[in-house]
């Protein structure tokens, strides 16, 4: 129950842990105070998880005799927009930080995006710590230093590797999280399985409700999991010029279906991340790659827990292939003029490749949307 | 006369040439073809310059079969601003760039400057190329990876480190620089015999008007010596965590009058560094550090080509020494409040001290603004 785990990204000089366990909010002060070397810490959060953790986050730091002042920001996608940006950085700017000042970002992964960008370009380049609150940020953005913004063009177009110096992964905190939002993370967690991890897609087979009802050593074992496979695939490949890009699973599909909905509470991050892992999986199979057995058993786990599995699922959304596939050709994979897909040969067995038919992909795109 | 010098800037998978020489834009689509993998280029200048170069570099690119387009932004400091740069931003994600592509910038260091950065971000970081085009950016700001935009609160207080993947100095290009531009360009020139290279000084004084008049040998010599120079310190120090800091001498002075001035045609960068630099040699002189007899000779020196040595030099602007101090105290190289500054104990002998007392440097302050 209060078990802590220490998992490390190793990046030469730019090497950090990742603590996962309970209580880590409350104990952040003596957890941070080794790698604080500047006052006032500015802590970067939303109004929404202000509410729930900021007091205990005060506090901690306050215990640890660490000055802080605290930039809150609205919560939801759109404050990472080239505005939300902006204000931030002047927000920072008017605290007076020096180059050994120190960023936290509390809150999900819009706000350790925002945070993470602007601490790589504040007086070019200060130190920031995640501590994510949220599902998704745990298991995903909260490492690996991918940083960002969304502009019209699409999702994440601007931004930067950058790597926190620590990252504290409270598990207490998701018992704040709304399930909509959990369950958008959870199909994160899923992904670690699918892309390479048969054995652990079987545990959350059999895990998935105990695990999404509050069990905390499930959600403990779940985020270790997932954050030990991400700190491996992003060791090797920092910048993603290689196998990183398998993290993409669902992502090419799910950047599209975000574009057309406006990257907002319709249809949230994680959740276009699970439609976007079937049509992969729908695609593999189609094409002859994947067995339809491995597909229609992923469907039936992503709908067991309650996610969407396909775009009609949104409801009051028009689809159209020709937008999608528009966005598709806009994403930072593209190479060539060719799109990056992450496709499968089952649970467990996927691989990068830029040889896909689009013919084949509008075919996948119009089922899609007509189911 | 023809004579092209490539010098190397030593970072690992990240280092890079600069190439140094005369007609280098008009064969600058066989020079950057090896480099490029993706096309079109994009090609980011001012109006101005693209007056004088950008039909040779058009002609250039075409000539080796590089498809190109060009995005063309007002000349001026306050373009650099960040509203300008989201415009850029934002016509580079029109022709929808991909992680391969390239991006050039043709102009001085305000096109540079904007152009890194916008390099250093989209799409997490794609490749640029920097064809500097007057003497400040030949010898400093295009060599060594330092991108950035100016904000309400100060000079390239927002922006990053990163590479280019080369630099095409072509000296001709200095022939359609107005005197005014290459004088400050020069003032950076100086500052490499300044920090550490007595015989560059003196070599200068020697040759200085030849130099400027438009001798070029002269030119290119004095470019090479200051890229040499610079590329070595950069090598040693990428981040400016050490010694790269000696590079800013005279800048932290200089910061603070461009603030006051509003960074425009009032105060042009250079000529802000060539009172900076006499603000650090009469301060390390006023506090017994450096022979008064060296201050005087340098600011002879200045005072021969036209630079200006002093903040009353500058008409129509009124100082204060509380807001120049207001100003320093934003400087990047603050560290536990105390400002980081670049003293000399001679010709060839600087060195940075944060252990500089405020007093001393009002009274600095005082006298430079009543002069």
């Amino acid at each position: 129950m209060n078990t802590r785990k220490t998992l490390s990204v190793a990046l030469a000089d730019r090497s950090y842990d990742i603590i996962v366990g309970h209580n880590l909010l409350r104990d952040a002060g003596q957890l941070i105070d080794p790698i604080i070397t500047h006052e006032p810490v500015i802590v970067v959060t939303d109004d929404n998880v202000a509410g729930h953790h900021l007091g205990t986050l005060d506090l901690a730091l306050q215990s640890a005799g660490i000055a802080s002042t605290v930039i809150t920001l609205p919560a939801g996608e759109n404050t990472k927009d080239y505005d939300g940006f902006h204000n931030l950085v002047t927000s920072i700017l008017d605290i007076g930080p020096e180059r050994r000042s120190t960023l936290i970002a509390l809150g999900g992964g819009v706000i350790g995006d925002i945070t993470g960008f602007a601490a790589s370009v504040i007086l070019r380049g200060i130190d920031f710590i995640q501590i994510p609150t949220t599902l998704l940020a745990q298991v995903d953005s909260s490492v690996g230093g991918k940083t960002g913004i969304n502009t019209q063009h699409g999702k994440n177009l601007v931004g930067s590797f950058y790597q926190p110096r620590l990252v504290l992964a409270d598990t207490g905190t998701l018992d704040t999280l709304p399930r909509r939002e959990l369950l958008a993370g959870y199909a994160e967690v899923v992904k670690y399985g699918l892309l390479g991890d048969k054995a652990f897609f079987e545990w959350l087979e059999k895990n998935a409700d105990a695990l999404i009802d509050g069990d905390e050593t499930l959600r403990q074992q779940s985020v270790i999991t997932s954050c030990r496979t991400k700190a491996n695939i992003v060791s090797r490949d920092e910048k993603e010029t290689g196998d990183r890009a398998l993290l993409n699973l669902g992502h090419t599909f799910g950047h599209a279906l975000e574009a057309e909905t406006g990257f907002g509470e319709k249809l949230l991050h994680g959740e276009a991340v699970a439609i976007g892992i079937m049509m992969a999986f729908d695609l593999s199979t189609q094409i002859g790659l994947c067995p339809v057995e491995d597909t229609t058993r992923v469907r039936a786990h992503f709908k067991s827990v309650g996610l969407p599995v396909q775009p009609t699922d949104i409801s009051g959304q028009a689809w159209s292939s020709t937008a999608l596939l528009g966005h598709m050709a806009q994403d930072k994979k593209v190479r060539d003029g060719k799109i990056t897909f992450i496709l499968t040969r089952g649970i467990g067995n996927a691989f990068i490749t830029s040889d896909v038919k689009i013919s084949d992909v509008e075919a996948l795109l119009d089922k899609a949307i007509a189911a």
